[in-house]
């Protein structure tokens, strides 16, 4: 112990955990001791680039508050979070497949009737999105809880802009008797997760460009089924294939079609074009009763 | 890349960064994206449970401020800044062994003529220090500058208190001529490195002692040799078993002699009894000329 080098000191610090008594804290603990010190033994890491590494990361945990998340953003970006989604959800082929949450959603949402708009006033070609929720048999899943999230036209959520006096481009809606889910929207682009923070120093110092394919967010919540966290990307973005997060799935990718101005499906006349999404979603059984 | 799973992933997030033009980032940020990859696919990690880790390492830059490090104490309390340290120093067997930085440095301490006083009137039992630099040849080392800082007899560091209109146990000193270097201070003793953050609930979850043994540090900088960063440790400390940042080095042990009340190696008459320390540095020659 008063002798401990570069190979004993990763014993050294598992021993001291001998008393932890929760097993499944320990077995992180050890296993993230382990593989951080493999990591700076195999490309030995110098004092100057370990110092370098606690300044990024201390400014990663000051650049969060109440709207901005970074070690989130910094997770998606190292395709830890989609490793986690994909590790947890390994689903049946006819279950819609998850993605990462990111770090946009906001709790308490306004709760709107379906067929509701969930702009809030955002800029955006209009969407009319059309949805059924069902179970892995076919069953439509009646009263689920439906979060929807998205940017703006110039791809921007509202908890980035300031100054708004209302939530925009997020809502809760609840599946009718038949799991039918409804509402407006706007048009998805593609946009930069933000890079003023740590995060953009990052990817512009591994030369990764910052861009999402356009997408919508769900999170599906029913009793009696496995909590659907997923997008649907827009169909021929540009981004498809280099999503900054990693979390493009082929079968999340959705028809969205294109309609000149005119009467729009929600029976209203539109002066501008606009869009429509029909996408359904397929819920696993949850694992554990409750 | 539209079909990602668990273990494609870290490829595609490798061949994100084809484009890196700096070879060392590349090298150190692939390396960490796989070690971080394989620590969350080993232990299966749940999302609820990578939410924690994120929330951890949120508070954790959170805490942090001019005065306080938490992510040094969590390098220090999980290895990492030792394992670092070791491996960027094995050094010849006369040369003194460096060991953990820690948090506690402060830059711009008060310059002190030979025998002064570090102690700033911090609360403690005197200790009188004599040491001599020295090249790994033996001769003297002149002009080196010495930062010193130690606890004072609560254990505290002048920058863990408030209300200080001075700095306390801190100070940096010449040597002279012959390399000599001798000053004032106070009789370390064993403290808690910080755990009202993040890094005590750590400690607390998996069953650590937040203890470190006694110690002064030091770092000795002169031309021509490589910078010495370490500490000089209380022999017979209850914790140089056990120092919470895997410190120790049994070279680094001193000889205190403690001596009743009287005078004083200074020539001063002391009230009380006092220590006194005799330790000799022996630097490296510099990797490089500059
Ligand atoms: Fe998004
Ligand atoms: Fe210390």
């Amino acid at each position: 112990m008063r002798n401990i080098n570069e190979h004993t000191i990763t014993a050294a610090v598992l021993e001291r955990m001998a008393d932890c008594e929760n097993p499944r804290l320990k077995e992180i603990m050890s296993a993230l001791v382990r593989h951080m010190h493999d990591f700076a033994r195999e490309v030995k890491l110098t004092e100057a680039e370990w110092a370098a590494g606690i300044e990024f990361l201390t400014a990663t945990g000051q650049k969060c508050d109440g709207k901005r998340q970074e070690f989130i953003l910094l997770s998606d970006t190292l395709g830890l979070s989609m490793l986690t989604v994909a590790m947890n959800h390994a689903k049946s082929a006819q279950a819609t497949e998850a993605t990462v949450f990111g770090p946009f959603h906001v709790q308490g949402a306004p709760r709107l009737p379906l067929g509701g708009d969930i702009s809030g006033g955002a800029a955006g070609e209009p969407l009319f999105v059309r949805a059924v929720v069902r179970g892995r048999d076919g069953e439509p899943v009646a009263d689920a809880e439906v979060d929807v999230w998205e940017a703006d036209a110039e791809g921007f959520y509202d908890v980035q802009r300031t100054g708004l006096d209302r939530p925009q481009g997020r809502a809760v809606f609840r599946t009718d008797g038949e799991g039918r889910l409804w509402f407006r929207g706007v048009m998805p682009v593609a946009y930069p997760i933000p890079t003023d923070g740590p995060v953009g120093v990052m990817l512009r110092a591994t030369k990764r460009h910052p861009w999402r394919p356009a997408h919508v967010h769900f999170m599906i919540q029913a009793p009696g089924y496995e909590t659907l966290i997923t997008h649907v990307f827009r169909d021929g973005d540009r981004y498809l294939d280099s999503d900054a997060v990693f979390g493009v799935r082929s079968s999340l990718i959705g028809d969205f079609a294109s309609h000149p101005a005119g009467a729009g499906p929600d029976g209203s006349v539109l002066s501008t074009p606009f869009h429509t999404l029909n996408f359904d979603f397929v819920l696993e059984p949850a694992a554990v009763a409750g």
